[in-house]
């Protein structure tokens, strides 16, 4: 992607520019509104003193604490520079013709895609399901598709895919000899993420600490697959030493966090309460609110909403540019407490 | 590449494995002897601090402190997650179907040329030469030949390219057609790194502040071309936000303290005096030792030098897997003086 002399674009693609905005609030990006666990804010700074080292090229320890975690194999494991880079390499494995998305779904599929000059054909999501995705992208998926990516809980509106679906999208993959991306980036802060893992026969799961910890300057994503032979691939593509020193100790803690005390389980009641609050706070001012399963709110008001905001130093993510969506549609991220209701404060103005 | 279970074959790949070694002093990774300037660390701790945000897809700071200190226009460089990205992407975006490397050299061109399954073919540089890229590599450029590598200084040797051979290798790729990659990742730390900076017309030069600083385990590098068709190519297979938030500030700082302060200039008489002192008591050995630029020797000694090392805690970097060279080659880092006279010192024991 060109992003030379192009901030408009940048801010257009996804949400945080706080590179070019004067920002207070950022509910642009969606992140763990919980604190972080001190064993993990301990790892970083370990990390950073070893700096004059190299990485550990083979991410041993890494991918021995998420296989643990994840109840894998080591060799299930391919660490990435964030779940962006693991995209990238998956595409570059695969080298998709034609690829399925969702519509509206998070943009960095097609960044990904572009990178294989693929043909990105999408499967429309329906408004009144919530912008679920439905059982009719089974129609979908052919021996004319070589790749499909689908989020669980989907993006920008958080909306988990049912469970039975998930699974008859999986075979239907396999079938038709489709590779499938389940993007589970921010499946952890569901109520189903702390409960439930199913990793499917053949999909490639990716997910990251990025959304579970609120370490988005990290960058520390990993992919799960039982399909060793397509890991393998995806491996070649990945330069060596990916994952730096930091982010290789920062993972490793987390893995152990989340396999071992319970804040997750924090993290998820604390979201669910205030995802309800803000919902509940939303409504009541006039706002749509479309259902979410975690930790952002797609939200339809009146064009000009993110402008009024970020005069006040609030930023949203404006949605106008998925597809599907227009310039009345807004995403905003579940924070704390404090935050939230700031926001609805100055929604109360500004509207 | 596959690095699952494999780790005699890591280690043979690159040095630096101090994961699976008991090591006490390591020679085998070539970086910067000198201390690290205050103005980095610092930007590492601040860039630590600022995690919890996305960092700039644009990475706009970045590329102008880069640019300033290059003397480039900002669209002119790209960032990477250390060099390796950016010789991975710098081949996915020509997809080379044969490229020429010389031998010996570094091992990550060929890491890289094998995602795109390039055809490689190697010009044998001349031991009688010490191992410097010679003129004859002209001849092996023409019309079948798709992407070069060279490196300047070379590795594992470290001999400076003559600047007018340089110039006539860069006339003949363009002349025929061919992507040149220049590999200068250690050109900073030779004597001529900080007094003369050239930018072929049409080259990618590829630098990093991973050697100058001594810091591997950040992953920041950048490339330098005023092909600017070409590196918005390259953009294109670069994931969003490669450069971590960390990496980002501390390449700033980085750039900055080169631009405007003697570290590099301090750093490089350091490093001369050091490698002349290893060299003359090499020799005083019975070692063979290869004419250096810069912080790294290539020496030729009895097989099982390295084991015996090893054992007393030094690791140094066996040389068997690079072309051209077997195993009664070494590749040694030069260190501070203390380190240097422990080696020396053991290597006196242990002959």
């Amino acid at each position: 992607m060109d992003f030379s002399n192009n901030n408009n674009k940048i801010e257009a693609l996804h949400g945080g520019d706080v590179y070019r905005n004067e920002v207070r609030l950022d509910f642009s990006v969606n992140l763990n509104p919980f604190p972080m666990p001190q064993e993990v804010t301990e790892a970083m700074q370990a990390g950073l003193s070893e700096i004059h080292q190299y990485p550990d090229p083979s991410q041993q320890k890494l991918r021995e604490r998420i296989a643990a975690l994840e109840g894998t194999g080591i060799d299930n494991v391919v660490c990435g520079n964030g779940a962006s880079e693991l995209l990238m390499a998956a595409v570059h494995a695969v080298m998709p013709r034609k690829a399925l998305i969702a519509a509206p779904c998070y943009a960095g599929y097609a960044v990904a895609l572009k990178a294989a000059d693929s043909e990105i054909t999408e499967y429309l999501l329906d408004e009144e399901k919530d912008f679920a995705v439905d059982e009719g992208i089974l129609n979908r998926i052919d021996d004319g598709i070589d790749m499909v990516f689908v989020s669980d809980p989907n993006n920008p509106n958080g909306r988990l895919i049912d469970p039975e679906l998930k699974k008859a999208i999986t075979a239907k993959c396999e079938e038709c000899g489709v590779v499938l991306v389940i993007d589970e980036c921010f499946y952890p802060l569901t109520e189903e993420g702390y409960v439930r893992k199913v990793i499917a026969d053949n999909a490639l799961h990716l997910r990251a600490f990025t959304k579970t910890f609120a370490i988005p300057g990290i960058r520390i994503g990993y992919m799960i697959s039982f399909n060793e032979v397509l890991l393998k691939k995806i491996r070649k593509h990945l330069p060596e030493w990916n994952v730096s020193r930091i982010a290789e100790r920062t993972g490793e803690a987390a893995a152990e966090v989340l396999e071992s005390t319970g804040y997750l389980r924090d993290s998820v009641r604390v979201i669910k309460q205030e995802r309800e609050y803000l919902a509940g706070q939303l409504e009541r001012l006039g706002i749509r609110v479309y259902k979410s399963d975690t930790n952002y709110l797609l939200i339809k008001s009146a064009a000009g909403l993110y402008e009024r905001l970020l005069k006040r130093g609030i930023l949203i993510r404006r949605c106008a540019n998925f597809s599907g969506l227009d310039d009345n549609y807004f995403r905003i991220a579940v924070r704390q407490h404090k935050d939230n209701e700031e926001l609805i404060n100055v929604l109360g103005k500004v509207l």
